[in-house]
């Protein structure tokens, strides 16, 4: 039994991440960038007008007011997308739409709501405008060779928009890990079955084939494994064809369990069997055919549990993220809890928030076969193996998990 | 100019879920669910073990210690998926898996490493086990006819879980918006262009569809309309087939703004115009064709900003969500703040974890076409209308929207 960080530890010296692709910036969505984006022009491109209004020369403006406007000669339009027709001499102006160039000789931008309509092709200007008002200037934003987004960064809608903004409309991104997903056990039907007396459905084939999902891999889902030999070997040869295999169930200790003889016949390097922790600890881990693998417990939330704390950060490594490591809070314990120390115990908890800040509650039934409480749950209270129990009101840490319902 | 709660109730006034469909499980992830999931079996079906080990009958162990273990008669196996042969008596006992059905007669189960071989098919039993103990009992997760999952919930992995646990290959939930998404302006081209002069790409529309996929809904990038009358007729009639419309640009003052109209061409009714936010303020909401139609500002940062704050919470309601507007957080003020009062300041920020709780830096270069202070955030700071200005330590009220970076 190993302490639960030395399990990460270990995991993540085994794993890499994986080479690049190539994609179109519309699919690149949540991917990880796997170079340097070098903008190829500043931003702004030229030196352009922030308002809609008139751009003037300011010395123009001196003395101008509600009052004493000053009346100026509008030489033309220049909507957004146009180039100026000629430089704005003294006593000129050119009416100006947001993002427009700013035409040569005009140094300022008095807005529309300032203005109002002279005779002849004129225009008050009722404000006295500074050199440089309302004027956006060229490289602002950022110059041409500036890294707009670093490898390694993920790309939200945020990092979508400035590569769109450097004109990439192809990135280069980290490949997707393709994560073999196999259940086993005499035990399991697929869902779609009425379960007979004595089984079960195979609902940790969908659920880990979720959270592969969530952590943004690819699920291949290859059904069931029998408690035999060949059954368990042959699935195990197609699940090395992925970049990463999980499987469930399997890994305690009875005869039945045949995960780790086909391992051996495998040749795959087992590392660790077992890990300090509550639920999860049947939790092996190996390379398989130079594949990273897990053995996951078959107790529903146990394997959760371990795929969160494990599967999940080896799949962000290897899909070139930095922060691979779930975010973990500091928040107000709502209950008392009792618990056997020993082992670190992950309890599933509500996270919520008052005034006062973060608050938790530790769900009843905390049971490894108990799925009401897991869908109940928004976090894991993260409880050191010292403790030997918390207080209503201690400050704890907690791990969300959840995309949707704490962090909408 | 209304103020931004009155243009949040609007919207959502005048959108509603749209209609369910039925989804594959491993398809569903992220979607909601479009009625409750009622279980059609206990879970769990029948008493079972939740350990490895034997399965006896308490009164048997009476007085079983280390020094002193009973010995009993194992009468067959029993791993998980078969069935007992035949019933438990006294003095007897059955070597079970986890997971597996209790034999009749027996009412608890010793852990594997409670016990010891005994010769003639014996085993010694090393501990007292209480009646009932490591052994679940049917119906303890939920009983036939629960409500497994609650229509509303968002499909999780847990929820996963629990939908193949009570056997749903199917599962009936929200059609997703699909959101049709145009830029306009004389001034875009495409990404895989280089601008020639006075022009720029159209970040917009990717920036968008990003964001549309981000809520969980559809894009569909109609490209650019040009500022003319019948490029913009008729890529708003082609939206309009959509769910949703959401475009950028064409609302602010000009005369070379179409969109208003256009729209009154088309039929529309425009709701409002302004609101009284920064950025974001020439934000434009009305129906078109009897789908919502938003008219978003052109500036980058200050269509993301209304996006978040708008359209957002309006996919999520079509979407079928219950929860539609994203988690606001206190956090302590790392920095002075300065702004201008009259309007809601949407600030964007970098927040951060320390030992006392949640802290937020508001990040140099506000201006509502600077990309670079964007892909540097995790939040905004929401500072109320009548603020005027923030103090280094003050608690402020945040909205985080980073999906990966804050939360990962």
């Amino acid at each position: 039994m190993i302490p639960v960080q030395t399990a990460l530890d270990t995991i993540l010296k085994e794993v890499a991440p994986l080479g690049l692709e190539s994609v179109q910036l519309q699919n690149a969505l949540g991917r990880t960038l796997g170079e340097d984006a070098i903008s190829r022009w500043p931003n702004p491109m030229w030196n352009n007008s922030a308002m809609d209004g008139y751009a003037v020369r300011s010395n123009d403006t001196l003395g101008a007011s509600e009052e004493a406007p000053v009346r100026l000669t509008v030489i033309y339009d220049l909507p957004a997308g146009h180039k100026p027709d000629r430089p704005v001499g003294q006593g000129e102006a050119v009416r100006i739409m947001t993002g427009a160039p700013m035409p040569e000789g005009a140094d300022a931008v008095v807005m529309v709501e300032k203005t109002g309509p002279a005779p002849d092709n004129g225009v008050f200007i009722r404000s006295i405008v500074k050199h440089g008002e309302h004027v956006r200037l060229r490289g602002e934003d950022f110059q041409k060779g500036d890294v707009a987004v670093k490898k390694g960064a993920v790309i939200r809608p945020a990092e979508t928009a400035m590569l769109a903004a450097i004109g990439s409309p192809f990135v280069f991104v980290y490949k997707r890990p393709r994560v073999a997903v196999v259940s086993t056990g005499d035990e399991l039907v697929d869902i779609n079955q009425t379960p007979p007396p004595g089984k079960i459905t195979n609902s940790n084939g969908y659920t880990l084939a979720a959270l592969v999902r969530e952590a943004g891999a690819e699920p291949i889902q290859l059904g069931i494994a029998r408690d035999n030999r060949a059954s368990l070997l042959e699935k195990l040869k197609q699940a090395a064809e992925a970049d990463c295999i999980v499987s469930s169930g399997g890994v305690s200790v009875g005869d039945f369990d045949f995960v780790k003889d086909v391992l051996k016949e495998l040749g795959s390097r087992m590392i660790f069997w077992k890990v300090a922790m509550k639920p999860g600890k049947p939790l092996a881990f190996g390379v398989i055919g130079g594949k990273p693998a897990f053995g996951l417990p078959g107790n529903p939330v146990s394997s959760m549990v371990a795929f969160e704390q494990f599967v999940r950060p080896a799949l962000l490594k290897m899909s070139g993220r930095l922060e691979i490591e779930r975010t973990t809070l500091p928040a107000r314990l709502e209950k008392d809890l009792k618990i056997k120390s020993g082992r670190v115990n992950f309890i599933r908890a509500k996270m919520t928030i008052d005034a006062t800040g973060l608050c938790v509650t530790p769900l009843a039934g905390q049971g490894s076969a108990l799925l009401t409480t897991m869908v109940s749950a928004n976090a894991y209270i993260i409880v050191p193996k010292e403790s030997e129990g918390l207080k209503k009101g201690d400050m704890v840490k907690v791990q969300p998990f959840d995309m949707t319902a704490f962090y909408k």
